[in-house]
């Protein structure tokens, strides 16, 4: 069960035998604990290998035990913004279980999807994590593995499949909750476009929010893009139609830095005349806002972690369906301090 | 030379022999182009590893080879910002050698990248990429690597390795050189923290095509932070010390988007009065900034372009040491357009 050493001057284990005078069958049941040796000659085979800086093969473990212990992660994302997080969530649950992950963007385009995952089953990996862009549910993959795959973020609209999103819903309702416990009532939703599944998660949210605290949303939610010049002018527009408005709560950080902008072009205060709330909890959006700025925190790392968890289950035994959901977080930050005396 | 299938329903080549009536051997030399062997024969077995769905196993081939066909990408960037790029640049190039790449984050922790390192070469990469996540130099892998490595943005500070790097100094070239024949004369520099490896070339760059243009600085170059809020401190004070300040090149979009600001709130319109220019073309802030960024793009993905092209070329032929490096590009928006009746 040896594989043959490169000649880079790598030592292999053939090298390792012959400096601890034993058979390459010895050496390697020593090196992989296996057999009846003597504890002398483990000690001495041990020795050799420690002194020539011997790394065993894993590729002669794979053809031991049948696994690679590597898997595939296929993300989607240019900038990254979504799938890095989730690369290190995947990591750290992959990382205590001796695995490695081949990471392949496939750029949004299918025919790159398909080559990756037939070059990843190519390599005999245990398993695959399809990291997603957006919350949207995607197509499963075009070829059918015949390993475990977890879908992350973006959850497969095949119901059979295991996939691992965020509660975007839940995280509109820990910002309403924030500022109505902060003393505002007054409160406003200026989100993406119409019919984006995240506006439609968040959009639920916040009503559901609202109703329980009592209270009647400033106009119906203001849709538009996920840019700031959106946000700059649904501020401009929400403070000239209720001018009474003493919170918006944004679809996304780029929106509310935005908002921001404008709201403090049109001469309101933030945080003391209209708190302010984000989505994604995206550092150098939120960090750099003027004031910094408060935000859901989509817990991308957790996604991250739990889909290689799944994965890692999956691959020890079996495949568990469903949609398993993460909890967002509440990032606090000056953009919803409360006003004086409102609390 | 087989690898025993799992049991997850995969066919192995076990399968395909016994559909095709031939020996295990047989259908190996069919399906590996092997051996003798009649046409008919070897037809046949194509046939059935087409009807199983058949993928033939690269531990298999790199068995057969010696090269396992997969590269370890290390990288330390949390944003992806600097990383992403030079992992997108160096796919492009892998991908016509039928190369993966295993993907590492190293946290800025060189005990992980210890165990990353070693974890590589346990599975018998070919070679490793270290992408670094800003130009200083950076020190070489702890564990000696008996594969080739390429480190790419961050250069090896020993000069034996083989580095790929962005020419810094040329890019800020580029940009004083675009605001010169735009017809700006009053150029200030305002920039990172002094000591900086990318401040100190981009302030060589500076003087360099500022002199070519028998041009005096505005100032000394201006130090600070990488921040938004370093921006707006300084296109205040720049523009009270120096109120004839016709054009301002940024260290970075960051310091860029927070002078553009500053420059707007003292009354200075952009790129009416003053001509702006960043670095990085982070489109997040470059697109965002009010008006749209002219930025310096550092060209990572060509950097991971050349890095992969030649980690492969070692792999092949052996390693070959020295610094390359890549040009930047300037990409033109609206903050630079010149001034009517300057040109």
């Amino acid at each position: 069960m040896l594989v043959p050493g490169k000649t880079s001057g790598r030592a292999g284990i053939a090298d390792v035998a012959r400096l601890a005078g034993v058979s390459i069958g010895t050496a390697s049941k020593a090196l992989n604990d296996r057999g009846q040796l003597r504890e002398e000659t483990r000690a001495r085979v041990q020795a050799a290998a420690e002194q020539l800086g011997f790394i065993p093969s894993s590729v002669a473990t794979s053809l031991l035990t049948g696994r690679t212990f590597t898997v595939g992660l296929i993300m989607t994302d240019h900038h990254g913004r979504f799938s890095l997080p989730v690369l290190h969530g995947a990591e750290d649950a992959l990382g205590w279980a001796e695995t490695l992950a081949f990471v392949c963007d496939t750029r949004d385009d299918p025919i790159r999807e398909q080559h990756y995952v037939r070059s990843l089953l190519g390599r005999r990996v245990d398993g695959i994590i399809v990291a997603g862009r957006r919350a949207e549910a995607r197509p499963p993959l075009i070829t059918r593995a015949p390993v475990p795959v977890v879908y992350a973020f973006a959850r497969s609209a095949d119901e059979g499949d295991c996939s691992v999103v965020t509660d975007e819903e839940g995280g509109a309702v820990l910002a309403i909750e924030h500022l109505v416990r902060t003393g505002r009532r007054r409160i406003a939703h200026v989100t993406g476009p119409h019919g984006h599944a995240s506006a439609i998660a968040r959009v639920a949210g916040v009503s559901r929010a609202l109703r329980a605290a009592g209270l009647e949303p400033v106009g119906d939610p203001w849709y538009g893009g996920w840019s700031e010049v959106w946000g700059r002018f649904a501020a401009a527009a929400l403070t000239r139609e209720h001018p009474d408005v003493d919170a918006v709560f944004c679809g996304s950080d780029t929106i509310a830095r935005g908002v921001a902008d404008g709201l403090r072009e049109s001469g309101r205060r933030v945080p003391e005349d209209v708190a302010l709330v984000g989505v994604d909890n995206w550092a150098p959006i939120a960090e750099e806002c003027r004031p910094p700025l408060t935000s859901v925190d989509l817990n991308l790392r957790e996604v991250g972690r739990q889909a290689g968890r799944l994965l890692l289950q999956a691959i020890e035994n079996g495949h568990t369906p469903g949609v398993h959901s993460v909890d967002c977080q509440l990032v606090v930050r000056s953009s919803s301090a409360p006003a004086s005396g409102r609390t």
